[in-house]
């Protein structure tokens, strides 16, 4: 075992809090996870993005895998150590970025082959593959590579491309079993990560304690089915019956209304095991995952706080006061900010809102400055970390 | 009296350690201002260029003047708390990026019209309206308006140059003895900052007692007199007469050899009061500006620190054991340290180098990260920082 989940509280509808203990520290449930695609939460230096509260980070297995390269990553002790980041982390399987960024895919049942989006190189991902990749770059809860299907697709496509998923997903557990151990941290325990380069030679302070001989990365598999309730009862039952540490919701969030990505969350978390983690990819607005916090899912991760913020959208509530308001986006770059001294959201109090005004945030947007696209990052990023913070307390048996 | 300034201390080679003390604060010198072009240390947020133990920080009045406009920065309450910093600032006068950045100058004795870089619409800059446009701003110390003469020019044309250069700081000082309680901040002293947005009510606690009826900004004057060490002499003894609280040299490092910058500096120390500040604007090298704090110059800002670090390259001591060693630039980009584990500065304790190893910056860079250029550029400030503490040590009385 690496991985334990412990519930300490449940709310009506279905929602609980809980603690998943992992190799690299303990995360409070239910969790959002920033986006590190390439090793880093886009413009938020990690002590920031540990100041803000995050108990964990994802990092993009295929982005990883072409630059710099997994093997690197491995050789340099792992994801952790090569972004100085020494809390937990979650790698995707790289599956979802073959299939919306990458060029020029073939898919058989034996994997993809695609073209890299950043130089037309040629690949190619199998489950293993994928596996071996997400192992040598360590984080600590890795998933099973997954065929995600276009939108719309009809029931005997999506049936089709869930068989493929499930094939892959036996198939990356197989690898998994057999190789887990590899992780560049495995055989010492994560206490032998450092923070400061050049410093292997430390003996760090888990937050577990090391045990060499039990802690590896953890699988997750992922349940599709695309909008099909009967195809996401199926997926969700086939893959339980692997036993997996955990299960994510894929293939949602991709165009749907959002009551059918409701709807298919409700009609999966149905048939997944209590006991373990439950992680919805890929979402959402902050109103989004509050209500699936509530509704029983433990993890979600979103580029949405970062990349909005980089486009100069904030989020604040409609009534700062009451942070529990409807959430507004506020488009930073308009004129109408240009002198106004409030902070972005008047109920907020992470170091943005504490230190700046909407006018100066205005200006810096409007000056393509870099500080910009990091102040509103940070400051969507303490938003959503807050509404999980309130979400939380609710949740507390 | 707005500024006083105490020795401490001299150093054999005409060096002096001082205390600045401004409107906002006190400054140890000899000084490094990092640069905030627009308003923001490009890329570094505030609280991090406090960190690093910055004391004051330059201000550009022509990019202010255009985006967001030095009314709208007065409105708001001046440029320290549009961007949210209360230790002391200085603006230059814009002269140098009128003359540098601005399109289709044309210069009259009685100022310069020109049009703006961003989008061609005309200005009109004299030295009534720098001083104008840099009271509004309300910095701790304004720079008296001055023409840049082009490089190389020749000793008559540099003659005329340096001749309307002391008729507009004659002009500028006039024009700020009459104005000069017009800060935004003149008038209740600075201790009416905040940090907080609107915060304006609360009174905060000035490094110096609020003596309202005695703060303003001060005026420096700039020495001009090109390559010509006559007319540096010329210039320095026009400008003493003007009897201002500070005087900086101009018109240097703008492609002549580094040995004429230095005669140049030196040449026209011998002609500035010892009681007095002197600042030598836009410059330079790290080993450079330690020449020049060695030489009696107290005061030096530059952009190369975060401009060579969003270009990925990062000073270094060639013995990283030895700080006063030769100084190397290294570049980050470079193949050979994709796995290179070790710190940028194995003898810096800056925050990025005492986390983020060579090969992490490296792969930021490759890959266009916008934390590569903010990490890249905190290690070059630091840098600055760390090597002109050492030459204050070495010359603390």
């Amino acid at each position: 075992m690496s991985l334990t989940f412990a519930i300490a509280g449940e709310g009506p509808g279905g929602g609980r809090r809980g603690v998943l203990a992992l190799p690299h520290g303990r995360v409070q449930t239910p969790v959002f996870m920033p986006v590190g695609t390439a090793a880093t939460v886009k413009a938020v230096e990690q002590s920031v993005v540990e100041s803000l509260g995050a108990e964990i980070v994802l990092a993009n297995t295929y982005h990883l895998y072409l630059r710099p390269g997994h093997e690197t990553v491995r050789r340099l002790g792992g994801v952790h150590r090569f972004m100085a980041w020494d809390r937990p982390m979650l790698t995707d399987s790289g599956g979802f970025q073959v299939f919306s960024l990458a060029k020029l895919r073939r898919i058989t049942d034996e994997g993809v082959e695609f073209r890299s989006h950043l130089d037309g190189s040629k690949h190619f991902f199998s489950p293993e593959h994928s596996m071996a990749v997400q192992i040598a770059l360590g984080a600590d809860v890795m998933m099973a590579f997954d065929e995600c299907v276009e939108t719309p697709a009809s029931w005997e496509r999506t049936r089709d491309s869930m068989a493929l998923t499930h094939a892959w997903a036996e198939r990356s557990k197989a690898y998994w079993v057999e190789h887990r151990h590899e992780a560049p941290w495995a055989e010492q325990g994560p206490g032998s990560r450092a923070q400061g380069p050049e410093d292997a030679g430390s003996a760090g302070s888990g937050t577990l304690d090391p045990r060499p001989w039990t802690l590896h990365p953890s699988l997750f598999g992922i349940v599709q089915g695309g909008m099909y309730a009967d195809l996401r009862r199926e997926s969700a039952l086939r893959l339980v019956e692997m036993d997996l540490p955990g299960y994510a919701i894929g293939g949602l969030a991709v165009g749907e209304p959002r009551e059918v990505t409701r709807e298919m969350i409700a009609r999966t978390l149905e048939h997944l095991p209590r006991d373990k983690p439950r992680y919805v990819m890929g979402v959402g607005y902050p109103d989004e995952i509050e209500e699936y916090a509530r509704m029983g899912v433990d993890m979600m991760d979103c580029v949405l706080p970062t990349r909005a913020g980089r486009h100069g959208l904030l989020f604040v509530r409609e009534d700062p006061g009451d942070r529990a308001s409807a959430v507004l986006r506020m488009n930073i770059g308009k004129q109408m900010f240009a002198e106004d001294r409030r902070p972005v959201d008047e109920g907020c109090g992470c170091m943005v809102c504490r230190r700046y005004t909407r006018a100066y945030l205005r200006h810096l947007f409007a000056s393509g400055e870099p500080l910009g696209a990091t102040l509103n990052s940070v400051h969507n990023l303490a938003f959503y970390m807050e509404t999980m913070q309130r979400v939380r307390a609710a949740l507390a048996g």
